[in-house]
């Protein structure tokens, strides 16, 4: 059976030429003796591999030398308390877009006043800094104009590297790997220097981005197989030509996608307006939960896996992240005509 | 080349049949189409991986069913700022015991008031709780008696499932898992129902206990790869027998390299007292740190490698986690009659 093609939100698809270096790694002790997964992290072999990765991050994005790299541990989530802990000291915008935003808001009003954005103009300058999601996953909704707003801090889980975002506009962007990065486990930090060392006194150490920059991402032991892994995947994407690159082959992707939709007679549905649709996680509906089932399952039996929408927010959703190739979207849109007729 | 023996802290040493089991199902997409690592963290495929390696974990424990376990990220030094948050209203007792116990009363100290223990007699009963290290790796310190606490909190990130430790003592227990569980970026908290729902307000809701043993370690995505590197590295577990056989053969592992230490008429001396040695961390010195140096050179040009002491502390380590075989200590056992000579 051909390998079948994977829509999930996370832990997403990975290029199959990047799970075979992986596991032929993983194995192989033939180099000097020991698998990817037994460095120590404080020695020479593990450290060559969280430097690669660094800057091979640093090339794909243009990272100027003021921005500080974190490989650090917790997920987006952790983030929610981390970034307030770190960086708010009167109260924080936080831009609503969608169900993450809610959900970063929701944690960050834990440590001080919060004020919800309904929209970019909003922004009050007084504010320690402005929160945004450039792409909300749950939703299908993709973030465009940015606040004028400093610090902007983003949730860029689902899109980092997935597009080109203005990094110029942001003092920390952060975003957990199992999207775009690779494996589950991993959550970069880029953070401006001028922004390190304004954490709270009761900020656990491990979340302090000033004591990570300090120690290099080493404060305590990072997740070395998952830093291994997005080391991986960065020069993966470079052989695609970069961001940039991946940013056109996501484009149409989602234009594919968005078509079989547009064209479907309403019997799908998208979820946001035009403007909004993300070009990497496509959302719609069917006329029925009942249909909805039905696709699904129909999907499922012909390899088109993991399609459901976030329990929140209902309906169908299909992940279009770097390692989704085209002919994968085809297939999607292929069997969605098919469903209809 | 014979793969050489890493005696490293941590990431450590991992059994080569786990390792080509590792490698195998991560390339291996023919059941259904998906690596291990592309699994979805809340579909039904990775919850019976986490499902399976919970309930291994708790077979080769013994844990009762008023034991939540979690499978969490960020590390034992994490957890130092965690267990404060989670459990400490008033303060608690920090026995010292190396440099591990003092990291964590550091960090915890930074919540509340903190009182040091030399001994585990001073136990002072109002404490909201005593926390000790069952092992100390960087000293080579093993605890063996423990204090007469409620509850009792064990930093078990070197010992956990290395040895036998009677779990009905204690209230909470972690460890980080690249010693004796699998892959760095992966901590396992054992915690009593009872002390769940007592986190303070501003504890970040992914460090709340409560949060996380409601959703199963889900709350949000867990480090999926590494929760299956355990789940493997459990069932090996149990394939050699279980905790207790695998503490005999660590007895007898640190024996023999003990034997090697006092035999060699003081060249070389270990660093604890002989009723406080450690079965796990073998720590030991040679008459001047220019020999310790030449020992490194030597031993790393004999495949025996990373037996560099704690930074902090110095000397030499060599780790005999539950993957490290008797024919590597003896190898190391062997070298060090010839160096000595």
């Amino acid at each position: 059976m051909a390998r079948p093609w994977s829509f999930a939100a996370g832990p997403a698809r990975l290029p199959d030429e990047v799970l075979g270096q992986a596991a032929a790694r993983l194995a192989d002790t033939t180099g000097d003796g020991l698998s990817i997964l037994e460095l120590p992290f404080t020695g020479r072999e593990f450290g060559a591999v969280i430097e690669t990765a660094e800057q091979d991050l640093r090339d794909l994005l243009g990272l100027s030398a003021d921005w500080r790299v974190l490989f650090l541990q917790g997920g987006a989530s952790l983030q929610f308390a981390a970034v307030p802990l770190n960086l708010m000291t009167q109260g924080a915008d936080y831009l609503m877009s969608g169900y993450w935003s809610e959900r970063a808001a929701r944690e960050a009003a834990r440590y001080g006043p919060v004020r919800l954005l309904r929209q970019t103009a909003d922004v009050d300058p007084r504010a320690d800094y402005c929160h945004v999601t450039t792409n909300e996953t749950a939703d299908g909704r993709m973030l465009r104009a940015l606040p004028e707003a400093a610090p902007l801090v983003a949730d860029a889980t689902s899109d980092l590297l997935g597009r080109v975002l203005d990094l110029d506009r942001f003092g920390l962007v952060y975003a957990s790997a199992q999207k775009n990065i690779g494996a589950a486990g991993l959550t970069i930090v880029l953070v401006r220097q001028d922004l390190l060392g304004r954490a709270r006194p009761a900020t656990p150490s491990m979340l302090d981005y000033a004591v990570q920059a300090a120690n290099r991402s080493k404060a305590n032991t990072p997740p070395t197989a998952a830093v291994w892994m997005a080391g991986l995947m960065f020069q993966w994407l470079k052989r695609q030509g970069g961001v940039a690159e991946v940013e056109r082959r996501n484009t149409a992707k989602a234009a594919h996608l968005y078509r079989a939709i547009d064209a479907s007679g309403g019997f799908y549905r998208g979820m946001v307006p035009a403007a909004e649709r993300s070009i990497l996680t496509v959302c719609f509906r069917l006329p029925t939960p009942a249909l909805e089932e039905n696709f699904l399952a129909a999907a499922t039996a012909r390899g088109l896996l993991h399609l459901k929408g976030h329990p929140v927010v209902g309906g169908l959703r299909a992940c279009l992240y770097n390692a989704m190739p085209e002919e994968g979207v085809a297939a999607l849109a292929g069997f969605m005509a098919e469903f209809k007729a």
